[in-house]
């Protein structure tokens, strides 16, 4: 079953399109290339019909999916030939940078009219994508309320629960028995959710007491009041995050949260289907960071990917330029014994490496909450003891190696303990920047890796060279 | 509402430690530091009656945020005072490290008891954190069902969808109006799941032929025939892969998804609370594998930290002393121009961190299925432009400020072109290697860095330190 019932395939019609159903995914429902290659070849032939079956066989979800695979040629072919009362579901599944291309596509009068088919949050989450422009002329199109429901909706910050909900909620009063909410909730005028998980019972002032979860509803008898079946509710204010709403959702296991605004009323609700996507997301964004990718959003193009990455690279070419400094400075020492120019890359590599594992577990420890103020220290102590062995044992390697190759037993001396001050500053570093970025209200992944690599660097050179000139010359 | 109503705590009971509740969350739900210290107080002054205050005030989520949050000689202070009614939604919810530490702590018949309050896929999840004789213990002393159901799941292999799922279901016979199923769901006697979202129409084999969510048979008139409401199920084979399950839950935003085994036939369900940790166990994995760090589980020690991180710093070491053979073919040149030992290190630099940037992308793009055999072409092509964009862009830059650092235009030359050379090589590296381990079947975010970094390093010195022997020497 889907979150989002509109999101379902007619069940019953039996469509010719059946064999083609099994082309289309493969057995973990993924696209076929096969599959995807037939499009293509509709698409050539310009052969409108065929495209219209191909895309009849698939579930929303999966036009997006292949909206994705296609280059944009392709998929402004494709378009037209969406079948009308999927586009919605489309919409919502698409990617945002393929987003952007297909709504310019499509005509104010018909998202309009798509867009009626869907509950708050997915109608918001499509509205936010469009031009100015375009925004004014679909609004314009859509029915009073709705137009209302999205302005109030957009009011709220970007990223915050608000954003994030639907408005659709099933409130009942503190008095109602199951038999009240269950005689209510069939009415067929009422302005419900497409698909609920919880009713949240609200008190006189509309604020929520408890919920009963509809399978509990279900299984009790009409007559039982639902003060006597309701369970505590975890509020999500309507200001939060929506990377802390996530980790509310995941600590406690949550599937439908109520939201509530600074007075404590009940003003939506946020379903567990939404928070999926955004784990996905922020795990992404930290991936991507971590690896100094620019999240730019928008633009899928290839200037757009460079944007992604090129500010990075220059910042990366000023802290490597910044570690020749150090190395220039020892232009003498290197003349005499060019084996310290051989090696000195070694040292940095390590410590590079050490400080993005220190760095990658803080910042993983960051999201998941696992550091607090009330651990952060046992965290740090930790993980400068595993600098210092990892140090160690990594000296006594690099040191016999360089005896084996070199047959210098200073110069060995000196590539340990310079390997091992390294560690020990790449722990440090990859442990503490992310920590103070987060202090200071900041993204604990971004810039991190750039400040850890200057680091280590810097520390690596400046050791390695420093004492070869103090031992070796 | 909870995704296991058995996590709620007792919603009536107006307990003594209100003012306690405030104190222990934070506005985002997370454990005050305040609290944290409260209860090593307590454990400090052996005061157990507190304890059990303090511990009485929390979830058991929050519960198993305190075990993360204390050091093992606190914790084992802490672990008798766990309401005993509480330790079963404790234990689901703890880190596998710790959880292994607070299962030594309780008796086998404890164990066993709290267990039957569990859902078949949370008892498995525990059963399988035992060692070999507390697990007979533990199993010996439970019914006979729940020991058969339990090995049943344990008989499915690791991270397949058998292991995830709870046999408890709800089923409905194609026939059945939507009476039909609320008479049989009231029945009180009936092994229902805990809570549940959808359930299931079987035909005469139990194979799974359609769902009706909860919300909507709530809405139906008791005469409608199921099979009028019922919508398409995605059904999910038990030997399937959990990551693989949790796209597929993430594609169409299911809450809950019937499993079937080899003959199609309804074995369990799996529900989306579950993939929620799947999701941001996987992507967490992305981020440490990628970061070098391995995942060894259990061991929370020093020595399991350093076992995480200490072989591929090896295998880095390795690769690093690969470099300095190509370095050191070329100390005649160092030796002649010692400005070429200060700037190599930029170029090997600046590839490792395009190559990082790619790899990361493609990573990220294989595991949320945006590369397919359909459009991998077309991806390769984008980085190569990407690649090459930015290298002409980064060797302009570099080739500018060597000139105005040193006034040689020819070494301007070298390193514009080796950067170049570099940024293409890393581009290719970064989006073919991951790419190649995943057709190999292999997860493409391990072992890809070491062979990113192991190529940038290498063509870094080759090309330039080559570059520079023809046209400088």
């Amino acid at each position: 079953m889907t979150a989002d019932a509109a999101d379902a395939r007619d069940p019953i019609a039996g469509q010719p399109a059946e064999d083609l159903e099994d082309i289309a995914l493969r057995d973990d429902y993924a696209l076929s290339p096969k599959f995807v290659a037939m499009v293509v070849d509709a698409a050539d032939a310009g052969d409108g019909l065929r495209l219209r079956e191909l895309l009849d066989a698939l579930h929303p979800s999966d036009i997006a999916d292949l909206m994705g695979f296609l280059s944009p040629d392709y998929r402004e072919e494709v378009i037209p030939w969406i079948p009308p009362d999927q586009l919605a579901d489309v919409l919502t599944e698409l990617d945002e940078g393929v987003r952007e291309d297909v709504l310019e596509e499509v005509e104010p009068q018909a998202l309009a009219e798509a867009l009626q088919e869907l509950d708050s949050d997915d109608q918001t989450d499509i509205i936010e994508d469009l031009d100015d422009e375009q925004r004014r002329e679909v609004l314009a199109a859509m029915p009073e309320t709705d137009r209302a429901a999205i302005e109030t909706s957009l009011a709220y910050e970007e990223e915050s629960a608000g954003r994030l909900m639907q408005r659709e909620v099933v409130a009942a009063p503190l008095f109602w028995t199951v038999g009240h909410a269950i005689d209510h909730m069939r009415k067929p005028d009422e302005d419900l959710p497409e698909l609920f998980f919880d009713i949240y019972v609200v008190d006189e002032a509309f604020k929520p007491v408890g919920a009963v979860a509809v399978s509990a509803l279900l299984r009790s008898k009409r007559d039982t009041k639902l003060a006597d079946i309701m369970e505590p509710v975890t509020e999500i204010e309507v200001d939060l995050d929506q990377e802390d709403a996530a980790r509310i959702f995941e600590k406690y296991n949550l599937i439908s949260a109520p939201v509530v605004d600074a007075h404590g009323r009940l003003v939506g609700q946020i379903t567990v289907d939404d928070i999926v996507s955004i784990i996905q997301e922020e795990s992404q964004e930290d991936i991507l960071a971590l690896a100094g990718v620019s999240d730019v959003g928008r633009d899928a193009g290839i200037l757009g990917v460079m944007r992604s990455r090129f500010p990075w690279l220059v910042v990366n070419l000023g802290t490597a330029l910044f570690a020749s400094t150090v190395i220039s400075a020892f232009q003498g020492e290197i003349e005499k014994l060019v084996a310290l120019a051989v090696l000195m890359p070694v040292v940095a590599s390590i410590g590079g490496n050490a400080g993005t594992q220190a760095l990658a577990v803080a910042v993983r420890s960051l999201a998941t909450r696992e550091v607090s103020r009330a651990n952060v220290l046992r965290i740090v102590w930790r993980e400068i003891r595993v600098g210092l062995l990892n140090g160690v044992a990594i000296a006594l390697l690099l040191g016999g190696v360089t005896w084996l190759w070199q047959r210098n037993w200073e110069l060995s001396l000196v590539i340990g303990l310079a390997v091992l001050i390294n560690l020990c500053a790449a722990a440090l570093a990859g442990t503490l920047m992310p920590m103070m970025l987060e202090r200071f209200g900041r993204d604990p992944a971004v810039a991190s890796p750039v400040l850890v690599t200057w680091t280590t660097d810097t520390v690596g050179f400046l050791s390695f060279l420093g004492l070869a000139a103090v031992i070796l010359m």
